[in-house]
């Protein structure tokens, strides 16, 4: 039974019918429920490849994620968070999200050209964005709507949300510099990460603000995980010249650099200071009290699929300009950078 | 120009053709490349939908996540250190790993039958499993191949690897008990959730074999996460007659248990037990060591990939019988548990 004659033996139009089986919400619930019910008793399933083929539309936005990259800067609870609120999001237009996940290894235009050759989704959501980012091109070019998290070095004009990674280090560097450290050790995401231009451009900002020499043997560029934070940390320690405070900008960094530390004989907050990125449960459990910055991660979540979904074809809203925002931090004051010098 | 045109023209079979651009593994690399840009050049985009319609074979697997429930139980960096297993065991036979996301409030059953109908994946795998789960008997009447994270009550015959909860509760329940405690609180998951029932199973059978009466009281079913942890032990250690010991079943909870009672001078070690579930990156942020248990997430993610490829049609593998296995956890000696009575 395909779905005209579904539709002919209900009594009801043939888009009631494929709006009923695909949950959408401007059919009641019973109506809904008499045309699954009538579906599954005479054998009709219906085909989404047939689906895609009429309509163009899959209902469902990709969320790509690279392992690889984007645990090197977040943690895992970033993205758990964020996927939730993209999905409020999402939910309210009736889109469904999946989470399309790069093969270790596989070079990321490759995994996306494979994936938009198929028609997968509608639209994208692009994390961990490299300084020089080729999605950003290909996708633009195919016109195939898209956000950004993170902004990249490629100056064409699409739609993007970025931490905002400039307040985050003045405000840091601030609390440092204003406490007197001269020596500031900074573990900054791998180079080919977009935010970490960022994080070094502005840690060095605010070093010649306060008049201090910049020292390269300072700046450690890595995965910013917990094991990194742990090695970074005691080679940081290792210097002739040792930094009095340490700015940690991954997600899970600051618990192995505790660890460093009192391996040391070090106390963080006593005698080392110590600046987290975001106050996530790894950092929470750590004592004395990280301090470090927090942020709504389910609103970024919703601005983002909000931001995509004024440019998927067929949407009502009047789509407007690319949004183009950095996302503030909070700075979270705790115990762990009270080091006088 | 179809990929017929685009075969004859570069003197390829339309089977090298098609496998060079869907990345199959058995093309070279430089045939892979000089078929791309040629599609690229004569404007070729192969259809998803199409090939769908013909071949029946999506080489997609979908793992179905439920924020609500999975976050329950686990934490996050469970999930993501788990997919990248997976998707590293889905790699060697050229799938790809997509995560789908179940609303928020939606019906499990209502958004699986969705994505069957639309034909997303080949093949499931299923997390958060409750104790009465209706997908299980939904794509096992289909004949849907899928492999489960997580038991249930359901008495057929499916693929599936659990983790190890009974092997957890008899050496924490053991430690406590050889220790002298005999009030010991327990957080265990959701009473919806499968594993709930066994880890109070076997709550209660460690206290009956320690011949420690049963009190009700002592066990409270939550959220497991941070928040849920540092109420909970609130509460328990408010009782007249507290807990001398607690018996934390979920990744984040052991963070607020932390905090829960530092805020009532008690110190984790010193003056109650505290045993949690997983060393997950909060967990070992904790100070003292927290006493728990650990896993390998990436093989458990490969032996997940496994399970469920050998069921896939087209497979060379031989199927055999449906894997069934209880994956164990190794106790984390900490100083936290360290509490004699």
């Amino acid at each position: 039974m395909d779905i005209r004659e579904l539709a002919r033996h209900l009594g009801l139009s043939i888009g009631t019918v494929s709006r009923a089986l695909n949950d959408r919400k401007d059919v009641s619930p019973a109506t809904r429920q008499r045309v699954v019910e009538a579906a599954a008793k005479h054998g009709y399933i219906p085909n989404q490849s047939g689906r895609t083929l009429r309509s163009g539309r899959t209902g469902t936005v990709g969320f790509m994620l690279t392992l690889e990259h984007d645990s090197a800067i977040h943690g895992d609870p970033f993205f758990m968070a964020l996927l939730e609120g993209l999905q409020n999001g999402l939910s309210e237009h009736d889109l469904d999200l999946v989470v399309l996940l790069a093969r270790k290894g596989e070079d990321a235009l490759t995994f996306l050209r494979r994936h938009v050759s198929r028609g997968t989704v509608d639209g994208w959501v692009l994390s961990g964005t490299q300084h020089d980012d080729p999605r950003i091109p290909f996708l633009l070019d195919r016109n195939i709507p898209f956000i950004a998290l993170g902004r990249t070095a490629i100056a064409r004009d699409y739609a993007w949300i970025d931490l905002d990674f400039e307040g985050v280090m003045a405000d840091a560097m601030t609390l440092l510099t204003k406490a007197g450290h001269r020596r500031i050790g900074l573990v900054a995401p791998p180079a080919t990460i977009n935010n970490s231009h960022i994080v070094v451009e502005r840690y060095r900002d605010a070093l010649a603000r306060a008049d201090i020499p910049f020292d390269p043997a300072l700046v450690h560029h890595g995965e910013t995980d917990e094991s990194d934070g742990e090695a970074t940390a005691s080679e940081l320690m290792a210097m002739p010249d040792r930094p009095t405070a340490l700015l940690l900008m991954g997600e899970t960094a600051p618990v192995g650099a505790y660890r460093a530390l009192r391996r040391l004989g070090l106390e963080p907050g006593r005698d080392v200071a110590v600046i987290g990125l975001r106050d996530n449960p790894a950092c929470r459990a750590l004592s004395p009290d990280l301090t470090c910055f927090s942020l709504d991660l389910g609103d970024l979540g919703l601005a983002l699929a909000r931001g995509l979904v004024a440019m998927l074809p067929g949407q009502t809203e009047d789509g407007g300009p690319a949004v183009q925002a950095l996302w503030g931090m909070t700075l979270r004051l705790g115990q762990s950078h009270k080091v006088e010098r």
